[in-house]
């Protein structure tokens, strides 16, 4: 299955034992699942907790999942504010079959637009494979500047944008500055929305929890049928993220039995979700609706 | 001196060499300008590109510092997203002679009140010396919980809050919630404002450029003295941010031959400041002053 | 043709003569311009510069409106500060053949939900025709208490609601809190983001210029085919606002010799468009654009 | 007692009957106990609810409080979105003993630049007293644009500024627009904020509660001594503001017995204000500060 022909990727949790060890069953299950649905994975992004992880366990997660023969690609989040760490982590992965890498604004530092074009640029020049660039101000403190996809739209590795600055308006401020980059919605909720002003597809926490019921979501809300799909949707992916990302998708996953543990790294605990009447009643709401659909 | 007598702390600039590395000599002779001004340092901080030097270089700065003999107090900053290192990195500097810790609302992964509140508890329980918190919303993508004041503030380690969200308004309510606590002003630009407010002290940026003025600003704005203070202060310090710090503060030591090069670690770059003109001007302006106080 | 028919409102500007007298004659002209293209007509409405007219103007407008005896629906813009006045402008209006009213939430004074739902209530109570009510904080200073929505939506006269807080999200509250109430978009842009969250219809700025390539839009937009309307429309529509409305819209309406002048009343003016090649250009661009589809 | 004297300036609320009529008793009675306290009064200012009273009520008030044979001065308000009922306005009171006149920023309509200098220097050419001019973009939906104070800060009648923006950086921003203007503080809480970054006094609703206390604060706040009156008056002046202005105030006055009703005119109401032991609370701890500093 291509990049250009996956148009969901599923950002996928780090399954813990409660020590906060990996727990690489639970992830191999959690990766063949996505790739029975056909969901493209995403390792070690923000869902993932990947700037928690060690560097020990970042690279159990890739070599996990790269060594599970799947059809549907995977990307590995790198993320981080040490330039040099991260060049070292891109040749890392560089030796395992990976598909292509998530390349997050720099976070904390604020930099500004040339500060950001040079980061970037380090960065897709280091990669021997497409990357996708991640925009997601409300945890980094920038936007990604319009002077990074104006300088680096051509850069041979620079593949696709996830946005996730929850403004369709600068989203399309964005797709006017660089038209042939592939953008994917970093919201789900979004998602009708974006697809309306032309985006590519999804990066999908919702996916963890719901791999085909999320596939469907996607596949509709591309074929412009978002007027059929948002009230469920909206209310349901909203039920995820009442509380810090992915602390609700965990401990529904673990719920539902999907992994062990609920466990998460600090500074996320599952003391920060109140009430999982709400999750399970969004879980009885899309089930409900898939088994309709099919 | 003592903590509670230490109204300023200059949030310290780490120099470096062309190639990256830390210029220990120019570390050396600026914490020596501090300790001759009376201005507390604080090493590692976002002034001191703490999260973007390696371990091995941040080892250096703090083993640096607390060997220079000062007799102003030393802080290090603690950061990141990973508990576990920050500890060690805590326990590695309690062999030093160094007399806090800053330790910084978690970044990126926006986690809830009770997150924060057990993220701090541990880094307050690590620490066999007082910690100042460090609320700075705008790059941590996320504002320090009411909860973690409310539960925390009678930690015995647990000293002072610097406070840098921009708004007065935010800096009364959370010390409301905790009385007995010293807040610091995060901001050069709003000390005389939070001085009316009831603050105890700045840690500052301007203060690398400008040590002895500095320590002047804060005391007469402590004094009540913010009228007479706040038209040209506001100016110069506005001109030390504008561009990303610390790259302004850098390129006017190197101006000024305080340090032998500007360099910075990606992602900032001394090409995001586009006119040193204003900052001359403004170390013109804060010099005259000084010299016509004294 | 019925109310609930009427997919798409023209905000009709108000022509006039150099000295500010009404220009009916244009006025005339435009309402059976707008009646051709199968547009209702709202007359006196923000963009109609409704509260700076004189009371003696305003009933010529409406006088003249409703005796040019058109298919399309007309509302009448019902807007102000003095309860009282605008019982009295809603009773002058029942001897004319209008078929609705527009109340837009109370400006200025930031009344609490309470206030608003009264204020609301006397005027639905006032009328003797459907109401749709106006929700627009940024000119308002305020936004339209759910409670307004809770409380009167079973009014006989609660129609319909414009809601123009430029807000996706905003408007799926609304529309959650009141299932049967028809909402309208007030802003022609999000249109088709709108439509893909159950909206009724649009009430446009845009029509006024382009009244048969805008109900195009409209009916194409509400049938789902948003993504091939979206850049030409967001980028022409967005040239209607490069200025305080309706400024641009009357220079415009000028250029194309549909109205003699392009008088506005204070503290509205000419002056404030910078750039009229701007507006010619969209202008270009939809006729071109309806031409082709035609 | 000069206008240039005048620290402070009551904004009067408008005392009414039960059905709305005015009260001129109680409106005689108010302006003689912030006479007696020496604050100037401003009538039909946003706390007057100018906006809402007819224009028979209108004339009665300045009739009124321009007969009273004051020492303090008393300013109108002029307000609304019709430029020639303005200058009728400003032209009617001519006749009566007014020091000044309230010029609020165009509201609603949202000009630009060159429609707002067009505006105000209709009504500064109008008047032939000194204006204040009132910047508050949260009512007005627009901010005074910088372009006010450049191009007409040399007219003869431009006197003042009114600033209730919300905030001491934009404050600050005017005043270096306008070295010679005098600027006041339009929020009670912000003064000695304001004062610090040199304001002239305040226009105040408190002062209709608490003459003399207000007066006090004020006069305090001017000598820099705010930060001794910080957490009282924050907390005080808040409890007025916790429902929409000028309600809380009307509901207090009239439990202090020194209006006879709380009456207000639509779309404001009494039932807007939740708890009234909020605001007697409120008055019993600044009328205790004040007899302790008496």
């Amino acid at each position: 299955m291509s990049l250009t022909d996956t148009q969901l990727y599923t950002a996928l949790v780090t399954p813990m034992k409660e020590n906060g060890d990996l727990h690489l069953d639970d992830l191999a299950s959690l990766i063949h699942r996505q790739d029975e649905a056909g969901n493209g994975v995403l390792v070690l992004g923000s869902t993932g907790e990947g700037l928690a992880q060690s560097l020990e366990h970042k690279k159990q997660v890739v070599k996990t999942a790269s060594s599970l023969n799947i059809d549907v690609p995977i990307m590995v989040g790198v993320g981080g504010f040490n330039l040099r760490n991260q060049i070292e982590w891109i040749e890392y992965c560089h030796q395992f079959d990976v598909d292509s890498f998530l390349l997050v604004t720099p976070l904390y530092a604020k930099p500004g637009a040339k500060g950001q074009v040079q980061w970037f640029k380090s960065l897709l020049d280091t990669a021997d494979r497409p990357c996708m660039l991640y925009n997601v101000p409300s945890r980094t403190g920038i936007s990604m500047s319009p002077l990074v996809l104006k300088e680096l739209a051509d850069h041979p590795n620079f593949h696709a944008v996830k946005e996730a600055s929850g403004s369709i308006d600068d989203y399309q401020q964005y797709r006017k500055a660089a038209k042939d980059i592939a953008f994917y919605s970093g919201d789900d909720a979004l998602l009708p929305f974006f697809a309306m002003a032309g985006c590519h597809g999804l990066v999908s926490v919702a996916a963890n929890v719901w791999p085909h019921a999320t596939h469907e979501y996607v596949s509709r809300s591309l074929d412009g049928r978002g007027p059929e799909l948002l009230p469920l949707w909206q209310e349901c992916t909203d039920a995820l993220f009442k509380g810090p990302n992915p602390v609700p998708a965990k401990v529904l996953l673990h719920e539902k039995e999907e992994i062990e543990h609920s466990t998460l790294h600090p500074p996320l605990t599952e003391d920060d979700v109140e009430d999982i009447s709400l999750l399970k009643n969004a879980d009885n709401m899309i089930e409900q609706w898939y088994s309709e659909i099919e």
